[in-house]
């Protein structure tokens, strides 16, 4: 299992300037490779892939690879078109990425039926040198999952996974009810992490897993040893600093978060905008709080 | 704890006519009295309570409160007033009720504040000689209920709990997580039964309930016992009866569901449209598989 | 043509302690009775009819029928059931309404289809001794009405119009476009009232005619004149106060606009919460600003 | 003005394997150039910008430019990030593009508040040497566009007007109301064009104008004319085609209709679907009926 334990979004720090900072990049991966994380992904939503262009793209994949020789790397090559799709698959598989996380399209949000879906996701199995995973993500997209799309794609040789953002436990449980017990479901949406996986999650993607690593996958270790009481103590813990880095505060806040806890957030890229002071405060008390848990 | 364990929200049987069916009510309550349940809702939203008047409504408190002595007995007394709700929260505790459910108004929606709200179910409270659980179904009212809500009104000394019935298990965790100890939170949408059990509901108010009350409760008991797998494992054979008899029939196949059960559902009152005869057999097949899973 | 002109949806004035005020109604009434205006509704969202009980509601029938005698008096009579409509309609026939406006049935949003709403309103005109108008309002209701769905009842001889209040400009012209041409849809959204009028609406249920009943039916006879410049100038003066007045203050704008004009609002009801001292400033300042606009 | 009368969002021709058809993209050009339209834009949402890569995007922009000596050029430079949006626009202005179209930034749809918004068209048309106009498309976004936005921005020397895609005609006339005279708004949903020239929009960037140029050019002078009767009846007769070639069938069914109308729409790009034989059939006859308005 790929997906089984925790994975952090890789956020990607920018200079005030907004070019990229891969040193800073790569410090992070200095610390987070030795966290018990499961394994990480390069180019998801907290990483601002949207604001990418493809050499971005393809150098954070290259300096990620390099950074965790042997570690399950995942990147994100979701883009509005089939053939983009394909082309920056092949070319992330090229660069070592383990697996890539597809993104739904979205932008012809009324022409995104089932069966579009279904047809995009096959036709970039068919040409991946990689296994890829599903991502829905309804907050950025702006796209329900059609409750059946994960069960009629499970049985593609190169269909891995799925990755579902939406917090919405009950869509998560009925597709794990619905598809081959070797297909992954993560958990997008750490709020919800334990409840999904009782539901039967096979772990999680968790934008708050760049700051607090240590936690997110306790808070896993705990579940996965059937201590229920632990595992909802830990998430009590998680939940309203993992509220502060994605709802409240976005990419912003996660990355004030990793600068408060000595990593290295970085700007994000306009038009998103900084983290206000106030943010910066509550997040820092969040941070501490959060921490408290572990002892 | 009044919430702790499984509560049918009572159908309101109707005969073919329109007129309401008092005995085959007082019928299904003669059934579900022996089934385990915690005790019993009367006027919610699976009652059809929206389509009832009020003389109807009282006659069904009081038909309710002869044929349950000693049991907890829950009457939905929302309306879209304040002064409407608390008039008929004093008749239903006149009747017999031991608390009252009060639905979130919501006609004027774009006007419902968190500081309506909660002036609302306050004046209620204050003025309700019994207990008053709050109730949020956003699936009804097009209303979202405020996170912080219920931790503002919980220190009242008349208002009890809630009744969270969107299916958002991270939400209904925020709730639990920021109340006192002894508010009790119910689930209202069964598909997360287990899940919002983990995240610490006291108990399911639940449609499905109606027609397969062991069921739930079982799945109820095995929580309460740590039987987790056991838990997860009555929850999957729950849940696709239970997303029929709401989210794909809704009030129509609940009542399909317990004509096929071999209690009393009785026709729908229009606007609401009968059920056709494929969601009856799509039912049927369905009641047949929960069925079987408790063996 | 009944809805031929502006109709202002009347307000129901309350005391403090959240009492009827019938005489503040009444008084309302001598004034408006003079302005120019088509016609009259009682019971209309703007009313509060969400809120009034049914004695309350005939009350309210009796008293405008009284006061207008020989005008065109329309009953809001909508609930939640196809009974209840039958019902309430027949009573404020009997007290003498000349038509009854028939709000979509909305609780069970999910079930409310196409289907099921023509089988209502069908039920209500064959039953209704008086013609009966459709009623959309989607801020209120949260139900969006289906294109279709006027084309296929106007055939009905008691089903008279639609009023539209979603503020949608394409609807309301594709529904103009598809009914005969004796079918009146009214446009209930003050800020495009102009635009309907040139897609083809009958007239105006609005709001904002209760406290400036004259500049809307100037703006109506312009339009009637076909003096199009004149008709945008008398709607971008209308507009700010049509917004204040339902968009952001809602009826509490509405009837602080009123006792700001001279007539009477009065109090709303609880849960609405009353026009805090900043909306009243603004409201009047808006209310002079369109009055200047008049000369 | 610029977008004073119609201008087409060109579709973008793709051969059956999903590249780029320049040729078929130069002969609709040299039709379209002599159907009296105001202007084309190039790189819109019905020319699939979302699936075209920037060597692309470039190709189309050059071409246009070559193939519409002096007529108004507008480029579709819209991307997620401030810079790349930056970028973009040079590159366009380069081409010969005489003004650039600026999609609001949406994936990170929570945080692009009134502020983000401000500042990213801000720095936009800081460094654009081009005019740049403003860009809102609910539909395809899921953004809705704040009403004050435009007129806070409308001092801008570079800054010179909005396309308003909603179709929702109330906010378009409070835009035009709080918006000096010279700030162009454009209507860019056709079913509502001639209520929002009433309401005081410039012109029409329509989709439909790709397959029947002359009956949109025909509604827009009409109203120039002050001719409301023809203005209303060819507003008639446009509306079930523009509703089919937006709304029921997206790009698949406008390109379905210019290949109808004897111009080359070719193919989608995937993930769109390729337009069923039921649409093409459909468009076939609303096609003919809509030129049969022109006489």
């Amino acid at each position: 299992v790929s997906l089984g334990g925790v994975l952090p979004p890789l956020v990607t720090p920018f200079r005030p300037d907004g070019s990229l900072d891969r040193a800073a990049f790569e410090g992070n991966l200095d610390v987070l490779k030795d966290a018990g994380l499961a394994g990480f992904l390069v180019l998801g939503s907290n990483g601002e892939a949207a604001a990418l262009d493809e050499p971005e793209k393809l150098e954070l994949v290259a300096a990620a690879r390099r950074a965790l020789p042997g570690r399950f790397l995942l990147a994100g090559t979701g883009t509005e078109s089939t053939r983009g799709t394909v082309a920056l698959t092949r070319k992330a598989a090229d660069l070592g990425a383990d697996a890539a996380l597809v993104l739904t399209p979205h932008f012809y949000r009324g022409r995104m039926t089932e069966e579009a879906l279904r047809r995009h996701f096959t036709a970039v199995a068919d040409a991946s040198p990689i296994p890829i995973y599903l991502y829905s993500v309804p907050a950025f997209t702006g796209l329900a999952w059609p409750p059946g799309l994960a069960a009629s794609l499970a049985s593609h040789p190169r269909i891995a996974g799925l990755k579902e953002s939406s917090g919405d436990v009950g869509l998560l449980a009925r597709i794990v009810d619905t598809v081959p017990g070797d297909f992954e479901v993560a958990c997008g949406n750490a709020p919800v992490f334990y409840p999904a996986l009782c539901a039967g999650a096979t772990g999680g993607v968790l934008a708050v897993a760049n700051c607090v690593p240590r936690l997110a996958v306790a808070l896993y270790d705990a579940f996965a040893a059937g201590d229920h009481s632990r595992a909802r103590l830990l998430q009590q813990a998680l939940t309203p600093l993992a509220v502060a880095v994605t709802t409240t505060w976005g990419v912003a806040g996660l990355k004030g978060a990793m600068d408060v806890a000595g990593l290295r957030g970085g700007a994000v890229r306009a038009p998103l905008l900084p983290l206000p002071d106030a943010g910066r405060e509550e997040i820092r008390r969040l941070l501490e709080g959060a921490r408290a848990a572990l002892g």
